[in-house]
């Protein structure tokens, strides 16, 4: 017995009309099977995203969370190192994410009061053949799961939404920017 | 040099008014450090947990899911995958989780057109001391995720939303089911 | 909007021929979806696995990893480590397996030298309410890729086969031993 | 005390009659202890493996996964994503495997009817100082246990062989293809 | 080709003088190859742990991190995280350790101003076969790490010692407790 | 709603005195919440870490790890692929550590009889944007842990001591040298 030996399909191939749709997948092989798309074509640049989450509480659990900061317990410090490491094995997590030598994550927490919640923004960067957009809403969604873990005791109703990228620069198709609000989401 | 050996503290101990906060967050010791709190005194039940959670895109990228199922590449196939891994290391990204011996899950995709969005919902089912919200959270948020990920080249503007427990069972403090609808989050 | 609360279907439910085929891959839900098969109804036994691997391998490498035990370098050492190590990651490679606590793992080299090959065999034990084949069948499998990776420098052709299992005791099937001999696979 | 500092070895020391062997097991120090070769000197290239495996089954097992899918539950589907994200956690299972930025994963299935089996090839391509042979390896390895894990219910015999690499490119030793069939294996 | 099929050894077995020393290590097997000991005849029983480290620093580091603690950044708060999570992954890290469903973990920072130093104590607790030493130790042992890795920049001289077991209790060796004071290790 | 949008600081800021501990702990950004350093301004080098680590224990363990060697069960071998494993895995473990291409980590043992002891030292080497030093600290932690787990059984006493950096090269603080000798810490 002698395979077909398969090679990963060259990059501008043109493509007929009924493969339109997969094409724009390119996370499927030409037989709809998922694959890790090839970047190694691309050439490493500095990349940079941003994602959003918030995290909507009760109020006492909002100020159970602020004043902690200040007392006792602090919530978000926990937090902030778990959205950290849960970015860097964002490869681990999402079955076609390429890993990705980060270089920088950066994650903040800035309270609403009306109504009461907490809104997250993680900023990653890298010097990659592609985007850390993944790593980023990583960052903020295992960071929101950690608030929800922390305070889930006094309030089971606390709720994650608003989760999206916010912006993204670098790689070929270069600065892009989230239009509408996040509200609108 | 001698240590004071210290130990887990007693789970009843009364608690003055200056504590009352740090009790609530139990997450947290007497010094204000986070711990993983102590279960061992409660007793091993089946516990079970539902969560939710919705990703909002454009028409054509709701379309372009749907048909993929059908013809060529599956996306949600890849998502329920890493959904339900992602399960099972929930206490490996949420700090003071404890490891549980998850006995089942199970990740289900309800795509409604208007607004084109995927509904995730995850059950998780254990027989453990503590329970299982933090994996079927864990669960539809990392299938979310992977949605996204796959898509993201046609559509950046995806977002994660309305991510939250719908109803527990089992355990001390017994059945939980979400009051509010979730639309309200 | 109000979700329909999927839960985990019952374990005897009546199958429809139509879903005859379905019922039998049992990691798959009612909408062919992969799940994590619900063990929580079932009790824990002790359950134990056997798995055997082989590597074939031209003379000079077979006899550089004999001498090598005992004179210098110890490629079988590094090998049953990574067995060992792999077996207790099995829940986290294999994607809808269970997560075990694995209560012992064995991991035995077989050195055969006409053809020139090394016989892995592995035996996995646990008190669990599902079995340990996986974890058998990962610890030989990572243990023949570690003596592949440690000699490909000299051998490349090395190749893996006659990856089984061997004999399975303990849970609802109970007994379970190979019949045929493995030269036949 | 003040400990003799040791540093990795010159990549290119004379090596006396006696530690031939060991130059060979270049995953040995001079000691004879594993160590991971250093690569630092090699100019990272891209570099292209292909590896295979075979999964033999029954004949029922193997109409049930062509079967399922088109109609129901897709084995193969789960198989494909276990096998692209073991590629990415390669060196997290071989001891002495380099961390690599893997760049591309595919993986295909051929299914043969006579005997029934499932073919399994896996191209991974990276842009690195070493290799891709244990990615592409451990990918196809963990799609076969995959394929095993979700059909053992209904088939305990099924048998993984003729797991080798096919082909590698790049680096400093090059192209290199194996030479025999692999049915020779 | 028919392997004999070996299975892990009763646990009693009279040992000849030859295989004393072999006895003694038990995480090795009667061909000298290491083994994750069998553990499934021991009953679940409630077991703590308890381990401590030292880390060692420059005055100014100190005085950094305990006033970090109250103004700005909190090196502790990082550190207890880490060992935390770590201690969770204890079987990931130690090979020949069992996989614990770890119940409770707490740590705790002990300052000390002559010399400047900070103490880390570690308690453990599980309902298991096999106890949670090596969970405490790799708890303080990455703490340590941790506040190494984050003062490095001002202090690389940091010296971490005295990581040791005080006290264990629970298992069938019952109660243990360090006799000797951790100044003279 | 719409975030102010942060970003990752420039490198060269000015700090106000009140930033002055801040600016030097640089695991931290304005506010005081931990962050991985942002490296991606630097360039890649080749960076080099020797860490070092002392197991302390009893005459018949330190007897018994010795004559295991030539005999029957080797603990050394075991500990140094714990240690190189482990090496690897340091980003995953240390929550602002960059995730980096190791490209080199030997582990050698050096046994001392006077008192008995076994000396461990760790050297690994990158091509990378930031040091290895915490990946050497690693490796020989996770190394001892290991000699400590494999022998507790026999010798509950021993202890971990002089666990720090011997010399750093590479980057742009160039080469390093530990000044005093590892006894005075």
């Amino acid at each position: 017995m002698k395979y077909e030996r398969s090679s990963i399909p060259d990059h501008d191939e043109a493509a007929g009309p009924a493969e339109r749709l997969r094409s724009e997948l390119t996370h499927f092989d030409a037989a709809g099977r998922a694959r890790m798309v090839d970047v190694s074509a691309k050439a490493p640049t500095v990349r940079e995203a941003i994602a959003t989450a918030t995290v909507a509480m009760l109020q006492p659990t909002w100020q159970m969370i602020r004043e902690g900061r200040h007392v006792k317990g602090d919530v978000l410090a926990v937090a902030q190192v778990a959205g950290i490491m849960a970015a860097k094995r964002t490869a681990d997590l999402i079955p076609m994410c390429h890993p990705i030598p980060v270089e920088a994550i950066e994650l903040a927490f800035m309270p609403s009061c009306d109504p009461p919640a907490i809104h997250l923004t993680a900023t990653v960067r890298t010097t990659s053949r592609t985007g850390v957009e993944m790593e980023a809403l990583t960052a903020v969604t295992v960071a929101a799961l950690t608030i929800y873990d922390m305070c889930k005791a006094v309030d089971r109703e606390m709720t994650i939404s608003r989760v999206c990228l916010l912006r993204k620069t670098g790689g070929k198709s270069g600065h892009w920017e989230r239009a509408g609000s996040v509200d609108e989401a």
